[in-house]
């Protein structure tokens, strides 16, 4: 079957021939459709520090997206060959305390699809079909590959109180816009994003933003709290991973306000504890992947009720053949989400 | 000044002359332009066993307004003559328990304005100033004078989760009412309403709700479920008081879902506990009063955000003189939110 | 192999010769040593409304117990014969909703050994591997063989807060006196237990309680709330099922409180809506089964810790041939908590 | 009257006679009788950067105190002279979104006594009456002056969920040393302290540590990891405000722990928010003051209940005249919490 496989140490990925993946008896083998492109692939295309400290290659990439299911190992009753599905691609070793906790999401032993075993930017993908997440008719394939970042932004705005309150989205890449949409359709009071990229300010502000700002322009801090009364924001979402994303979020947040922690800086980060944390007791969220199937269930309806319009996000649409085209776009800065048709 | 009062034990209110209110160091005479008639007063002024054990005749009714503030107390520092306010009706003891830990809806020794001592429903009104609530510009009188119930409901939404989750509102009163249009604005997945008046239920749906349903047909429970995956809403807002209504919210909820009471059921109620409540392993919000001041700061969000539209349940504004007509249009159903101007 | 097995409708059961367990590719078979007699058991051997609406006679009875695997399905990798074990014996779907988001205690299709499927009074139990619990060494049988309820209580208490707060647990049974014991040693301010039976109060004394009341004693309430600063207990547990037990739990519970509801009323009980709960302000929670296995890990570390001394709960400890000595001690309310040695 | 005052810039106190201070219509004027030394006091005696930048002396000291009230302003009607009360030190402003929402402990405009205002370290303390806490005969003098720090504590450990888990105080000061007798009483399942200073450890372990670590000792985390089943502590409680302190903080915790901030580093602290804090998914809390009034309503009945033993901490009582044998000995590492006879 074609894979787009990271072959070896070193950049790029590699669009090649390779076997057709085996099931177990608790595996689901799907015939994918198609896959979006994550951060984290093109840091792995990049093959940077942690990559590089990660990966196996050979590896089929990719974690994001949506497929049929062909055939199902002997002991899988409750989901048939023919049902369409996207699905979780962190595979929990379902013994540990935080799995056994409801917590799959910090498992101690998790194993990643695309990262760890091979994954989705191939023809067939083979996992277990309880990580599997049959989809309903009404909503479209492209909406269904992204059902991973999406819950990534669930999670994210789910982990504190948005309705009411003033929210600060920092990074505007594919899971800040969906936080901000989430956010927006959740009630947020008012919704600002920072991004210094402009095109993506412009879609931040089709998917909900009431106002963004550009981090690098010096007189960002007025205006933000201008717009929240002198106080700044009751909840910032950090999506960027940028050191002075982190930074920014603590000085800006109000007394008593939440900071949720997604975007992963790339080096240890100092901030002023005392005075930007502690004597404002403040709440500070880590979030990591997602709730196994809370934010699934929770994306799933958002996506059914309308109540939000992610298409402006996904800015890319291309045939398998052409993935160099998508990661270099990512890696421009002209695209958001790219999904690839399988 | 000109008041409408409760003169005496029976039915009724009469517009009358009384004198203008004195106000002791800590309070604020406010001139009163425009007040919300609520379903309390409408008990007041059938004067039901409620009534007659809670009120001491003669009384200014009235607890939902707004207005300027003509003058204040000596020791009032912090708000100026001139302001324009709305305010929170119940005047605390500020020393139980309660009030000590920001508790002060569940005060044990509340007294109310319009039933414990003069209202609302008069050209002045003296009240303590800690209880004003500034009110910006941009905020029109006919909502500023409805925050009290507005606060209600922002109470009730928001004493448990709604984003993303299944929601049915029972009774479409103002209250109810403002309870749809903001678990709407607040990511609801989808806002059921059940309410068995004609008007009320179209009025639902032009504030948000999804589908609406009449309580008296007697096929509910199949539709509601089909809107509901087959498991029942995850929240149920029990707004009506009527002993079915409460029934309802406990068969019709989903398992480990969340009831929010806030309608008063006049006599006892006998439900299933062990198969209704205890199996399902819910929980049950009581909601009383507004939480000070934190419902008001995101109800007044809510208006200033423009993500919702009141007005259409704001369905009278009648003059001081007319006050007879807004309660019969009350009691007959005709109207939800009745505002008076003074 | 031998087991107390409930033969057919009617009163009591029998002990005899059954067939041993088979056991599936997921599943362990259990060499039991001990098991506990529920409440839920004593109901079966009643052979009340309940039991002859949900048994299928023949079914081996008993879900509470310790013992140790014996042999292990072809596709259990994680547990190894010869582990000492106790187990949930809540065999849940997998797939539902709620066992899809970690709420597998609500399960809607959820089958218990015991009740629905051959149980633990028996030489030897299958069930499925996933629902074992090892047994560190320093835990004895009698202790593990309770699990299951201590756990029910475990869920209860740490379903509210009860640190520095006034605890009130209506109904001194096994579930009330394990929550007793918990409460207290998790830093209830003062512990109150009201229960009819003498030895029952007494065993409340020797686990924690501050103070016992029987609640068939004329002056109750002063007493409660000479204990609570006039205000009621913070926090309530209903763990009696008993009409009475919980009209008391929502009269005395202090505004702002919660209740925590376990026990299960026979029939629909009619409480005071309005004034009890609703103006009150409180939160109820309903409690089934156990948080898997959050509520198990908890149970353990207590066991562990030495915080707590259930032993005096464990009032029994019997041959199995002595069956019926035991049901008839609880039933005469002459014990709390029967173990039988298998 | 005497006074124990910060007469000008530069390091020390002097005990000297100033004016018995005036009281406002709202305010009480308190007999201090007892008072205790904070960390807070010894930064002001050292006279530090925090200190210069923020005293503006002379200003009499102390903020944590016992008292009886002799006299009170015109308004003052819920207090009542000859009153033994502590009080909260923290003067809040009574109108910001902070005190407006019942979080008074982050106002953005607080004075505190000792600090911006004349303290508790003389014969008479004025302060507004609605501060103070009127305290039981029960509560010996000792321990009502500590009420402040003891809620540091309090608000520390209620602002997570501590029984049934294990935790780890880091820092055996006064307020961690309350910390670590309050989440012993509370349930935690096994309390660990990390304090390098040996006499430290021996009053954390009377007051119910579990086990005691020498940060500065090589082998700390196998220890701390063997005694939390090679996965850390749930929680972890920062309360010495050194660096390394709060590195180990992040290291230590376990995945989706709760990591609880008091102590204030004195600089920018960098730390592994990747690794450390996202992908484990924790929460932080970080903790100011303490919650007005909750947090004295618990304080009181651990005290009240004897639950907990507290004496050990207090290791220095001493006369007025011997201050600066107190502050030396705080200096030295020679004394916990030091208690001023007044």
């Amino acid at each position: 079957m074609k894979a787009i496989v990271k072959a070896g140490p070193g950049r790029g990925f590699e669009l090649t021939e390779v076997p057709r993946p085996e099931i177990g008896v608790r595996d689901a083998l799907i015939r994918v459709r198609a896959a979006g492109i994550c951060g984290t692939d093109v840091h792995i295309y990049q093959w940077d520090a942690w990559s590089a400290g990660r990966i196996k290659p050979p590896v089929v990439g990719g974690h994001e997206f949506v497929g049929v299911v062909e055939a199902v190992g002997r002991d899988v009753v409750h989901i048939k060959p023919g049902t369409r599905v996207s699905g979780e691609g962190h595979i929990t070793c379902g013994h540990c305390r935080f799995c056994r906790t409801g917590r799959g999401h910090i498992c101690r032993d998790v194993k990643i699809i695309g990262i760890d075993r091979d994954g989705c930017f191939a023809e067939y993908l083979s996992m277990p079909a309880d990580n599997l997440w049959p989809v309903p008719d009404e909503i479209s394939d492209r909406h269904a590959a992204v059902f991973d970042p999406l819950g990534n932004a669930m999670h994210s705005v789910t982990s504190t109180e948005v309705s009411g309150r003033s929210v600060l989205v920092i990074g505007a890449g594919a899971v800040g816009l969906f936080a901000t949409a989430i956010a927006r359709a959740s009630g947020a009071a008012r919704v600002l994003v920072s991004e210094p990229n402009a095109m993506k300010r412009d879609i931040a502000l089709q998917v909900g933003a009431d106002m963004v700002f550009d981090p690098f322009d010096a007189v960002v801090e007025g205006p933000i709290m201008d717009a929240t009364e002198s106080l700044g924001p009751e909840v910032v979402m950090e999506m960027s991973g940028a050191t002075e994303g982190l930074k920014d979020a603590f000085k800006l947040v109000q007394n008593g306000g939440d900071v949720v922690l997604l975007g992963l800086p790339p080096d240890k980060v100092a901030v002023d504890w005392s005075h930007d944390i502690i004597f404002k007791g403040i709440t500070i969220h880590a979030v990591s992947g997602r709730r196994m199937f809370d934010t699934w269930y929770r994306s799933q309806r958002f996506l059914l009720s309308g109540r939000m319009d992610i298409d402006p996000i996904l800015t890319h649409d291309i045939a398998m053949e052409d993935f160099e085209t998508g990661f270099q776009a990512l890696l421009a800065g002209e695209a958001v989400k790219v999904t690839i048709r399988v």
